[in-house]
Order: structure tokens, then C-alpha cells, then sequence
């Protein structure tokens, strides 16, 4: 179904304003051609200010506008740049990548315990023919619940604080 | 599954706090036993204060206390009273029911014209043994698109300020 649009892609230079591993094994997973140019933007937008999909769509909007401005005077110029947010909510609330491990024990324990589902919200922005169109998907996750024990031998690996999400 | 509960249950005097036409056909799908006492408890918990299962928690079990006081030197005293508190939630907020039908065409907007999904709350406070329990369940709900035409033809049948979801 791509596969039209892929071709037209591959003309263009398309970017992708992330270092996320795995957004750009979904993004080459298509057979797309990009490069990866992280942005700068700082992500400190309040949550209280905005909702859900405000924020993801806000946030990843501020990061493909970042790195625009860095590659706007460039030949060849940028065709596409794809910025990304993902925040994972519960309960009414989202969840940031946690500070330490104290942090990740507790959100943890939030998202498991309960067994009230989990939405998890990406915010897209996407740069093309010089505008910004932004989008946003929620997928529902039920996480198995977990005992302390198992979320504490999972946080003591680290993971939780580098790989949270896709951020 | 429930009926060596069922048989229990019918021994002993089945209060529901809600006057909701579909809580009462559930519970009599069930072939339970019950009267219906609906409680005067006052819904003004403030949302912000609360996250979304809290809310639906403390609301539920302000209607299950109001009942309890209204029954609690009656003979034969109640056995078992149940509370009940629905909320629907969309992008990280809760929606009540609707003042007016400016307020339902609004509110059915949101819900239904994004393509994300809402999520309904729902607050159970069960007063037996002399203790109240209290639990949430949350049910997704993938709304189809209606048009402007669609969800002010509904709101017109005065439909929406009676009866939105279970409140």
C-alpha cells in the first residue's frame, strides 16, 4: 500500500528529528530513505497546561520546527522532516521518563498494579511543502501485573531509565 | 460462575443507590435480588483535585455512605449496598454530563470527530460486613466519526441530557 508513496519519498530528503532506536527500525522497516538528525528542543512544555495529544502533538511539533531551522539554508534542502513525541498516560495523568531508579519503581508500580489500562499517546509533526501537519495515535496497553519484587529486579538493570517509551 | 453467590446474596437485603435504568437491568441480568434507593449525595468533587479512578471511587462511595445513612437503623438492615459512578474521559479529561444542548453538541464533538479513543471510567463502592470496597474498571471505547448534521440531529432529541452513559 506504501509503496507509491515510498518511491516519491525517496526523491526527497527526508529526516528524522530522533534518536529513538526504535523509531527509526519502524521508519527503515517501510524501505524508507532517511537520515537521523536529532533536535534540540527542549522538551519542558507543562503538563497541566495542555491535554494529552496538545502535548505529544506540541512537543513534536517543537522538535521537527528545531531541527528545520537547522537544516533550512542547506543544499540539498530538507524534503520532509518527521518529528515524535510519546508520553504514556494513566488514570489522567502522563508519565515522563523517570528521574531514577526511586521514580521508575514508583511509575512502575502506577502501571501495573492497578489493572486499569495504560494510553499511550504519539504526537507527529511532520514538515512538507512548508507546513507543519501534526497528528496524534493512542494505543491502549493492559500490562500483567507485576510484583514488587519483578519491578524492582527490572529497574535495577537500568533499562527503565534510557529506554522509557520511545523517548 | 455466580450463581452459589447469587444464592447467598438473595438471603440478604440487596440495596442498588442508583436510580440508572441500565445499572438496575444488569443487576437483574444477574438474577439478583435488590431494591433501588437512590442517593442524595451531592456529585461536586472538583476533577482537578482527583486523578480519573479516584474520582469515580470517591463519588461512587459518597452515594453508597448516603445510602447507608438512610438505612442503617432500618429493620431488616441492609445486607449489602451498592454505589455506582461513571465518567467518560477523552485526551487526559473528564467529561460530565452535559448542562445544555450547546454543551452535548460540544462534548459529542470531542468525542467523536478526533478518531482517538475515549475511555470510560467506572467507580464501584460496595458496602458489606461493615466496610465499604471500592474498585474501578475502565472500558475503550473506538467512537465512529459523526458528522455536524449527525450529532446535532441526535442532541435535538433531547436524548444527550438525559441519558449520557450511566449517570
Amino acid at each position: 500500500m506504501l509503496q507509491p508513496l515510498i518511491g516519491k519519498l525517496n526523491d526527497i530528503r527526508v529526516v528524522l528529528a530522533s534518536s529513538s532506536k526504535q523509531r527509526e527500525q519502524l521508519l527503515k522497516s517501510i524501505n524508507l530513505k532517511f537520515e537521523i538528525i536529532p533536535s534540540d528542543f527542549e522538551e519542558n512544555l507543562n503538563p497541566s497546561e495542555h491535554t494529552f495529544s496538545d502535548f505529544v502533538e506540541n512537543t513534536a511539533r517543537g522538535k521537527t520546527s528545531n531541527v528545520y531551522e537547522k537544516l533550512k539554508n542547506e543544499t540539498p534542502k530538507p524534503g520532509m522532516i518527521i518529528g515524535v513525541d510519546t508520553m504514556v498516560t494513566f488514570d489522567g495523568k502522563m508519565y515522563g521518563k523517570p528521574k531514577n531508579n526511586e521514580d521508575a519503581i514508583r511509575i512502575i508500580k502506577d502501571l501495573t498494579q492497578s489493572g486499569l489500562p495504560n494510553d499511550v499517546y504519539t504526537g507527529v509533526a511532520i514538515w512538507y511543502n512548508n507546513k507543519i501537519h501534526t497528528f496524534t495515535e493512542v494505543t491502549t496497553v493492559y500490562m500483567a501485573k507485576l510484583s514488587n519484587e519483578e519491578i524492582e529486579s527490572y529497574v535495577s538493570t537500568g533499562e527503565p531509565l534510557v529506554n522509557f517509551t520511545f523517548k
